[in-house]
């Protein structure tokens, strides 16, 4: 329970809108803020306003929670700098976006906002020892479980898959698809919501931006290489789980370099696979592969501790504090 | 190896019965004996009669593997508690109720039987560190084995699924439904073997029964409100892991309280949740989930590490010997 | 980055030979020439000579980028005794035996060779504290990504399936199944090649080559029991998993000995059920298993950490360095 009862309507905001930027690592209320309008602007375009209700209901649940459940001071710092929020804002686009707009609905999305807060605490309890944490993984072990249990449960009926626009061929489309894959980090088929989280990041972090980018850019290229269907590529599904890999590996959890460079490149690769390989896996039950490419991904490239740059300390990858730039989604 | 060669027949015997006790996480050998009772009953009444000699026999094989495996003091005293024999039990209810009653079960069903206790030993020896065992989890992981072994083997023929009774519906086949969920623990469709279960839980600790009549309602009740199968509902099939979660989390790993009922509520909600996910991911393979649906759902809740109470420990769940009455399943 | 830049040939030739012998455990030059010759008939035989060039090809990569990715003189001599290349020779005979040869598989197996070394890698960090090893599971791992990502990436078409040799019914047919289980540890369906890999082993360890040949013909024995379908069993597909068991807990984690032995057989007896578990799990997606009922029944049983001989060290299984033939595989 959380010890500190003052309230402080600033911060109160400053940690919902940072809480909307973790998603990509950002600890910046103003990159937070551009996220939601574009989370706003791709809900309305694809004329499912109900995904921006949801993903504000989300946010607002966990972050709650996150202060309820809140026993330290360490906590109310995460909660501070929106690592409360990330996993349940990322719950309240994925349920409205994949099961019908009932009451039923929003009741399963209150749950599984607020459960996020602690299964991220229990994952991230069981991680730390080898240096990793859970990522985004609480948001896509919670919907999934409720994804699932929907196909025996027909109150929550399964939306219908949101129809996937059509684009025309050329540099035109691959220009939007590479915008998509950005966007459909939060479940949105926009390229100008793509756009918007793009500025997003360019305003908390020049790099993340550039990587971001190049990990939506380059999942397409392979994917294409390797015969993907043109439908998905288009969509942006082959893009969302390398952004986010690019992200952490090249900018968060190892500081920009050549080598860390290297090391995220062969990352976005190996998240394409295993974004088509988790595709087949799921497959037989209709299940959305969510983000857990880019969590297994990322687990598997954190995992060996190589160290790239001198001012890494010698004992740990560069994300625990290494110097300005403090690491998030501790 | 056992090093204490000494034979004690009413040991054995308290072993034995505290065995059957500790599936529902009583230490005590007339809980134990209600349970035995109940099964039987339970067994007799499906016509089923070699589940009841598979109950026995699985409890006989795994409390005597279990002592022949002991190599401390330490192991010695968990056999006295009847920590070597409740996973053994379930296996020997588990194999003839899934599979055929032929020479090939009763192989598999010893071979299973005695395989528990060694990896209910390595997969608590893995878990110490976060605070968790392992639950029931070694009887779900030996059973899927051979379970899934099956459908290549047709030596071991499965067993036509138990034939679920026709209720009437109303009060009484609600009533019964409550009482079939505690009795589902053990595999059986019967609102006796409930009953006697409940009361076996009574004699050792009012609290776990009291919780476990609210775990099988409640799972109940979500469970008819998301419009689950009234076949499955009024079988006692989303009751029995919900009946574990809620007296895992309110009487054993958390004191009785306000808090913990808190969280023992919303663990319930959760696993019934769970249940139908994983009812959804195994039924491709026509495979039980057992009480896999528990074991996740309470070691979710149990790894964030909250406290409570403030008579636990500030560095550990309560369920580290925290007063009068020390835990089991470690 | 390696820190040691003197080329020695005769040195690299030997690290690459172990790395042929280490996928059964074997630390010994020989052994491993006797393995790739065993690989290229066994290929050639098939008129798949493409396997052994892909066993080289896996072999190479992984070995150069353990050299790559090295950084302390530790995992030198890791890399000296073979250990960076046994999971890469696997790669390379898989994937040219379960993909298309096409310039799309060579790639994937490029990428797969290389990243089995960080995978180890960081597995091993994962486990080190719980006395297990990640055994083959980095190959498993990484060739399953492949393999599933090929069916929605359809320039990694798959392979028509090896076609199994048609055997005559007898002795002679047994004697060949029992050959091929050893033999398909590489993915071969050939005797003689069985035959070569046994030779290879009794020059290393005569221990390890009466226990390959205890755990192919015990698993056939035991699928053969529970009715088995013939013709896996007669293409030894029930024994390579068997085999590496009986070799791990017989031989390595273990000292020869009765007890060790028994161990062992139930070791053997297991894998054989979690080989044909694994196999109806799996046949949804048409995916082979690979190793991968070898390395969970190894980890079961290694994981309880029992002592079984007095020259242990009390305080670990004995495969920690505990006499003159230090353990592999680490």
């Amino acid at each position: 329970m959380a010890t500190n009862f003052t309230i402080d309507p600033a911060g109160i905001v400053r940690a919902l809108l940072r809480g909307a930027a973790q998603v990509m690592f950002q600890n910046n209320a103003w990159c937070g803020l551009l996220f939601l309008v574009g989370i706003i602007w791709g809900a309305c375009a694809a004329s499912m306003p109900v995904v921006a209700w949801g993903a504000l209901a989300g946010l607002l649940v966990a972050t709650l929670t996150g202060w309820l459940l809140s026993d330290s001071e360490e906590e109310m710092n995460e909660g501070r700098e929106g690592l409360w929020g990330f996993n349940g804002i990322l719950v309240g686009c994925a349920m409205p976006a994949l099961l019908d707009n009932t009451p039923a609905m929003w009741a399963v999305l209150v749950v599984a906002a607020a459960m996020t807060v602690w299964v991220r605490r229990g994952l991230n309890a069981v991680m730390a020892q080898w240096g990793i944490n859970s990522l985004t993984f609480p948001f896509v072990l919670v919907v999934w479980i409720f994804l699932l249990a929907s196909r025996t449960m027909p109150v929550l009926a399964p939306e219908h898959i949101l129809p996937l626009q059509t684009t025309d061929a050329g540099a035109a489309a691959m220009a939007a698809a590479w915008l998509k894959g950005i966007a459909q980090v939060f479940l949105l088929d926009s390229w100008v919501a793509g756009a918007l989280f793009l500025a997003g990041l360019a305003v908390a972090n020049g790099w993340a931006a550039l990587w971001a980018a190049v990990g939506s850019g380059t999942s397409i290229f392979v994917a294409w290489l390797f015969g993907a269907s043109e439908t998905g590529i288009s969509a942006g599904l082959y893009g969302f789980s390398p952004t986010l890999t690019a992200i952490a590996l090249a900018t968060v959890f190892y500081r920009p370099g050549l080598r860390s460079a290297i090391w995220a490149l062969a990352g976005i690769v190996v998240t394409t696979f295993m974004q088509a390989a988790t595709d087949t896996l799921f497959e037989p039950y209709a299940l959305s592969t969510l983000t857990a490419p880019f969590c297994i991904v990322t687990w598997l490239f954190l995992l060996p501790r190589f160290i790239f740059d001198e001012r890494q300390r010698p004992d740990h990858t560069s994300w625990h504090k290494n110097g300005s730039e403090p690491p998030k989604q501790r």
